[in-house]
């Protein structure tokens, strides 16, 4: 019998990322998109108490059907799993291929992170995918790295509550140097707000930031995604269970 | 000189406990109000991305004056120390007071929370005081435990990237049997999707939750304040700091 998949993101249910992802798990498994109706980055764990979420199936590229939401990204991972597989949970819940790496004090206000994380708290075996390119058209070695995380989570128990967070460096797939377990870093971004009058006379800001200085050590996520690797940390509630690491980094190899 | 204390919160600029919560720091020091326009509950770490910030100043009950920002309590935070504080930082950041406990699991959907902790990510030394009752109309105990947290954290360092989690049981003051120093329990809301046909003939979903059983121990966030204590929780990017529990449970004392 094949797994049944779920697929979640936070760029919303038309971005490249989540076709390409599904794309790549229709080898594996029986897949089921549930994504929201429009980009909802930078929402972390964010749910909609007040207003109501609203579902409407529909087709994709290549005729691909989905479930999209008006909602947040958490939104999405619950109500997939607490309303359409109500009767058979899926084997797997994968959210991504986000636009853009999910990296440092990052994660804590990621959906694409939130959207998995949800799926680890409702016990569903999850992995967060990112590439690291906000224009990524080609999308061939996040697909195979897609398919070799979902491998691994299929045959292997992760411990209780942790998810995976895997970063991919935008690199043909044969410059990419291999897996690498690796641990949160403390890098992020350094923001600050641009102040603009409208037409009005009235003053309003924009947030923009900049990517702090990165980790020092390839042991953290951003920079080994510099480096050439792959990241993968095993966080649990947003953070890296270091106890984990020795284990998976045995257990887990690129090939 | 007085100290100068940020004062945020989730449940917006109008909440009975954030007002609470300003007239219990004004009597410790100099306080600034920046806070949603409209309430926000739920909406964790996200961030108003795609839509421009908007600050109003704006008049409370009692004359308090405070900014009002159409945006998220973490863009509340966060606009508050990067441009209103640009050039004297706060010495400390309170958010709150919640309507509504602030535990276990639930700490990842918190706005209140991740309000808090974006100053503990921007170095200012911060809690989130949360009081066990939706309803709360006497908030007389739970100010007097927000001076008593504020003048510790005046006093003493939290160590880097720590923030206090306070949870206030609805008691009088004098049925509080004191602190409890407390680890994040597992505990948290078991959602359903409870599903309605609009006028229109749509259908849509409300998410509604019910509180899971809770940890067996008073070890725990939940159980602490069941049993008339005030929780206290160091956190660190939302997880249980364990290291530093010894250290703040002798620092720290009810009185």
């Amino acid at each position: 019998m094949k797994p049944n998949i779920l697929i979640v993101n936070d760029d919303g249910i038309q971005s490249p990322g989540i076709q390409a992802l599904a794309n790549a798990m229709e080898n594996i498994g029986s897949i089921t998109i549930v994504a929201p109706e429009q980009e909802q980055s930078a929402k972390s764990h964010s749910i909609t108490l007040n207003d109501p979420i609203r579902l409407k199936l529909v087709t994709l590229k290549r005729g691909l059907k989905g479930w999209s939401v008006k909602g947040t990204p958490v939104d999405c991972a619950k109500i997939a799993l607490k309303s359409l597989f109500k009767k058979k949970e899926p084997d797997l819940l994968i959210s991504g291929i986000n636009l853009g790496s999910n990296l440092g004090k990052n994660l804590i206000y990621s959906g694409t992170i939130s959207a998995a994380f949800e799926g680890t708290i409702l016990g569903i075996p999850s992995a967060a995918i990112s590439l690291d390119s906000f224009q990524a058209k080609d999308f061939t070695a996040a697909k195979h790295v897609s398919i070799s995380i979902a491998t691994y989570l299929l045959k292997n128990n992760l411990p209780r509550g942790t998810m995976l967070n895997v970063n991919v460096p935008y690199l043909q797939k044969n410059k990419i140097k291999g897996f690498r377990v690796t641990k949160q870093g403390k890098s992020g971004f350094i923001d600050t707000f641009e102040k603009r009058v409208d037409p009005r006379g009235e003053s309003y800001f924009w947030i923009k930031g900049e990517i702090g200085k990165p980790d020092s050590s390839i042991e953290f996520d951003g920079e080994a995604i510099s480096n050439g690797y792959v990241s993968i940390t095993p966080i649990e509630f947003d953070l890296t269970n270091k106890r984990f690491i020795n284990k998976l980094k045995k257990d887990l190899k690129y090939d």
